[in-house]
């Protein structure tokens, strides 16, 4: 049960007037984690892929405790908590050593741009993907 | 049973680069119909309050459509579907008079600023929201 | 000698934590009162056009004084200083009733997106733009 | 005469719907340069220093070539091309190991925030400035 692990870069403008990370902002840094995973998802024959076309149907997201920018970057755990046919749950931990800052949970779908529509799990994406299935929920 | 009523202007830059209003950026506009709602909470008389302080603990949202940048606003209802003693869940539904875009909804905790903790909701404060309080939630 | 005139809404998060609208946020403005300005521009038979398809060469932009936020929208006065043969240079004022926050101009060049490269400004383009041209620069 | 080196990540989401980093994201990435460099500035005796407290009076920026998002960072290159007793200008190249894609420069104002007004800038920040004088601007 692999988890994939994605070192997150802040910026200082990703806190807002009260001097912390934005809530909203967790939501882009879980966008690059997710990215950075459905990357290798990429088959690289031009096929349809996560990478190159998928929407996201939900977010549930749990705010631990408050970050403040600093120069270390914010490590993010990801796992797949359920696969079905045509949908993927994604899970996270935002954290450092010491902490967790958030976790949260994101329901993917694979879309084909050219067909303009949702479309299956290939054989290929599951045997990459089940690997990281893990079916214990960031989100207690 | 009143109902918050937000209307939101979109910008052309909260779309991606697939042409879409991006996932994140939908957050961003809660945060615009919270504030509006939560502004009218204030007090006047500098006592804590949850437009001075609040903290968002959890949030749960449905993409139902995607949205293109135009010019017309989008309109954001919100209401209450949950009050404890120090906490309250508010709802959101994004739309416009054609269909719904976003449903989603928000747990905040009422924050003292002063004293760096949670505090609980004032009688004055659940007097207001008591009219918002509708407990069908928009997250389906 | 026309100006072109955007009631610009601000968002809560526009501001840093120094608690006023970043300076990067500005420029976001700008890019909103543009193209609204160019929107006008269309020629809506589907040829190139500036709200088509434009690229930003250049930007001169000066801090007067800072802007916090709040419910009133600033306005954005828009005008045209300079035009050659394959380039526009726009001057803005960001301003409300009482006070300038910002004087700024922008270099724009009109694209042709299909051909992959930038394009000569149509007569057509001129005849509107001519209303709009004030050869007084907004950056003193 | 030395330059200021900074690493810059990218965000899938700093590109708009053209698919390329949106002009206005330049000047995030230009600020986390510059809070980088200036951070070195900090004294550490709690006095006022240029990363607890500066003002940006003026952005140039010129756009060279279009950049699309990718996973390697692009580099920063500051240095220092004006002091006078209350001001800092600031020059940079936006670039990878083939090309250059911003050249920019930025007025900084040091602003005491305790006394809320503009400073001077000290003897001691000088000295470390000095090493980064070089009046050869990035734009052209």
């Amino acid at each position: 049960m692999a988890r994939h692990i994605y070192s997150c870069p802040l910026r200082w403008s990703d806190m807002d007037a009260f001097g912390h990370v934005n809530n909203v902002v967790f939501l882009r840094y879980l966008e690059e984690a997710r990215i950075d995973f459905m990357f290798r998802l990429a088959p690289g024959d031009g096929s349809p892929s996560f990478s190159g076309g998928s929407v996201v149907a939900r977010h549930e997201i749990d705010y631990v405790r408050p970050l403040v920018h600093r120069h270390a970057p914010v490590t993010i755990e990801s796992w797949v908590t359920k696969m079905t046919a045509a949908s993927l749950t994604i899970a996270y931990e935002v954290k450092d050593p010491e902490q967790v800052y958030v976790r949260a949970s994101t329901v993917v779908v694979p879309y084909d741009l050219a067909a303009g529509r949702p479309r299956r799990i290939t054989a290929e994406e599951k045997l990459f993907l089940q690997e990281y299935l893990d079916q214990e929920p960031a989100v207690a």
